[in-house]
């Protein structure tokens, strides 16, 4: 089956932007660009050898990897070859694995990533129809991320992200839901929605002005500016940052010993914290889905995309 | 009269805690260990050696001063040996600092503490009834809790925390009501809610997230976390830090000038900041306690004060 | 045609601060002081060279330059003999050019300033009425100043602030607003209302704590606490700060590559940030300049003015 409109798409993104490598003035500039395209084809190249559907079964899924020990339930990003991008598949494993985490008996929630991402966010191939197309996202998108966002409001345990590597999109935008974001110096938080004609998500339009301040939230979300772990811990967005070389070690050691204060304090305290918001971040998460699907410039999208590949790989700055 | 519930439950978490010394890895956790230890022990002993009751005359109390000069009221935590624990005669004594401070001519108030300590936070005697066991903390605490918080919410004139050493717990969370915090490098801001089976109180619930985000918030008011002065002035609760060595010279030459500004300008532009707040604040210290009263893990007490002291002991962080 | 009352003022308040120059204890202060001194003199010998008029042509105004290119409408303070300082003219002007703005083809929109400030806010002689007496400043400013804060709640294109300079009173408010503040590391922040007998305005007694937290906003707002570049950026206010020698360059080579961003984009993304935020703001401004007018304690301003510049030439601080 020939998926030509995508499968164009990502040709001959991946054509103009080869042909100006040439002109990238910095090895960083280089392997960035080298990562965005890999990416891009490697959604491409999973469509061409047969996708995964949302009707798959949950438990044939080794895409999120969730295991229980010493009172922590541990969610896993693990499809390192993709970066960990998150498929259709994916999000709904994780509202699965949260329900059960929320009602079994572990005390905290962790989220990590295989390998050298944490994750690379919504994967681009969720962009795309059967027919290889670039699809509407927004339709198709909205509900399943609506109900994605709900869970991370309702999840009434410590929940913490432990940030391995590089964080992009909504595996950002979600970060303002957790209790405590332990990153690795190697981290980056990158939010590029106006160069993907995409639009914040996951209430990061609320959560990020407040807490940020509006002139730090605004060069995340409109301006897409990536910033390093220390920048992000800087803003407000991550607890604390470890260098890489003890960064497990420290992290889960103190993550074992916050397992065992008293569950049931801390799932009170944690409602009595929540409880000034979640009214406030339900309307803003279904506000937001709405306002995307009614506003969204459609024919903005696929410009945009072609000229983030097109401006990435020529970039000075 | 003998007080067989609370001296036996602190002799064995002692003698538990002795035990355990053998363990511990650091100068500085044999440190914290026995400073908890004997606050803890303090209070017992000063049940044992006759206490003070609320129904003490305030004007006879010495644990509170207050002094007035070059327009500022200064309201002193001073029981030093006691690490400045707040007895509920001292909550009552400035509560009454307060309302004359808000209509004499002074113009800044200020809260320091006498000596090592700013306050180590609630005295532990108030979660022990006559008969010297561990009590029902909340119900005794909600009222005389909600009226103390409350005074802060109101105070009109400017309110300065001089944080003179270490704070902890309701010394701590009240500072988010306060217009500065200014810190000497050694103080630190401990809130050990989650440890001692308790629930964030003084509106902490609300400030804290909106202050310093969700993240960073969740560490302290669920995990405990300690800040030194510069973490907590990085996430917003200190105004700014001092060398101990200058501390005490620069913040009162700063007061001094501040309190030459003109006071009914002060008076309007507090009530203007603090007017967006203010209904919340009645509501979300209202709910709080009533929230505490009835969900109150009552069994989970005296377990969790009791492993408090063991876990601390064995510690390796 | 004679100015005795504010001539008169400002001639005392010169004379007694030249005499009190002896007494300066650092070079800082010497300058703060030539700078006050000879802002309040410069407006009152534009008062008696006859004075621009609200009424006077927009068209005709060079203290407001707006240019377009690059897809960025620039409007620049222009009036570095006077600091920048803000007359009711160019409050007027840069109404206008915000509402052309707001409907050109351009993508952003930049504020700057010509010389060494930024801006030092409020143009003083908007304090004086015609007969160069210290007016009732409040009624005269109330209904512009309105207006003037409504126009930035309501920008619909992202919103830049390029800080070359100090910055002062209303130019350092109003950045709550922006979506993005550069500033060169000579950037200062300052906001002496208090010491002034004036309120603060442009909705900053509600976003400064939400951005800073209370305590730091209360520093601002109620004691006149001026900031370094680095110190606002740590508070949240400022976006980035850079070296003065490649301020210009990094900063504008950044803009244009932002200004090359989907502009529907970026204008549906900043409403999904603004609109949880707006009503809020427009009844904020609308009470605080209620709350102004009825509550101003008139008979303080000229004392405290004049305190002011007398304090200002003693202070040890």
């Amino acid at each position: 089956m020939p998926k030509p409109g995508m499968f164009n798409f990502v040709n001959k993104a991946t054509w103009d932007a080869r042909n100006a490598l040439g002109s990238l003035p910095k090895e960083t500039d280089r392997k960035n660009y080298v990562d965005l395209v890999s990416s891009l084809s490697s959604s491409s190249e999973a469509l061409s050898q047969g996708k995964r559907g949302a009707d798959e079964k949950a438990q044939e899924s080794k895409d999120i990897l969730v295991t229980s020990e010493d009172g922590i339930t541990k969610i896993t990003f693990n499809r390192p070859t993709k970066k960990n991008a998150i498929s259709f598949q994916m999000y709904l494993d994780i509202m699965h694995a949260l329900k059960n985490a929320s009602t079994d008996n572990s005390v905290i929630t962790v989220f990590t990533g295989t390998g050298d991402y944490y994750s690379s966010g919504n994967d681009l191939k969720n962009l795309i129809n059967d027919a290889g197309e670039i699809q509407d996202v927004v339709a198709t998108s909205t509900k399943i991320l609506r109900e994605f966002v709900n869970c991370f409001i309702d999840f009434p345990k410590p929940l913490v992200a432990v940030v391995n590597g590089p964080a992009v999109g909504i595996a950002v935008t979600i970060l303002a839901l957790f209790d405590a974001v332990f990153a690795s110096d190697r981290a980056t938080f990158h939010t590029p929605f106006s160069q993907l004609s995409q639009f914040p998500e996951a209430c990061s339009t609320y959560m990020f002005p407040k807490i940020m301040g509006p002139t730090k939230a605004a060069e995340m979300l409109l301006f897409g500016k990536k910033l390093t772990a220390r920048e992000a811990w800087a803003q407000g967005l991550v607890t604390e940052v470890f260098p890489e070389s003890t960064f497990e070690t420290e992290v889960w050691t103190r993550l074992k010993t916050y397992a065992k204060l008293p569950p049931n304090v801390m799932r009170i305290s944690k409602e009595l914290i929540r409880k000034h918001e979640k009214q406030k971040l339900y309307t803003v998460n279904a506000e937001k889905c709405a306002a995307a699907l009614e506003r969204m410039p459609r024919e903005e999208y696929a410009k945009a995309l072609r000229n983030f590949l097109f401006r990435k790989a020529k970039a000075k700055l």
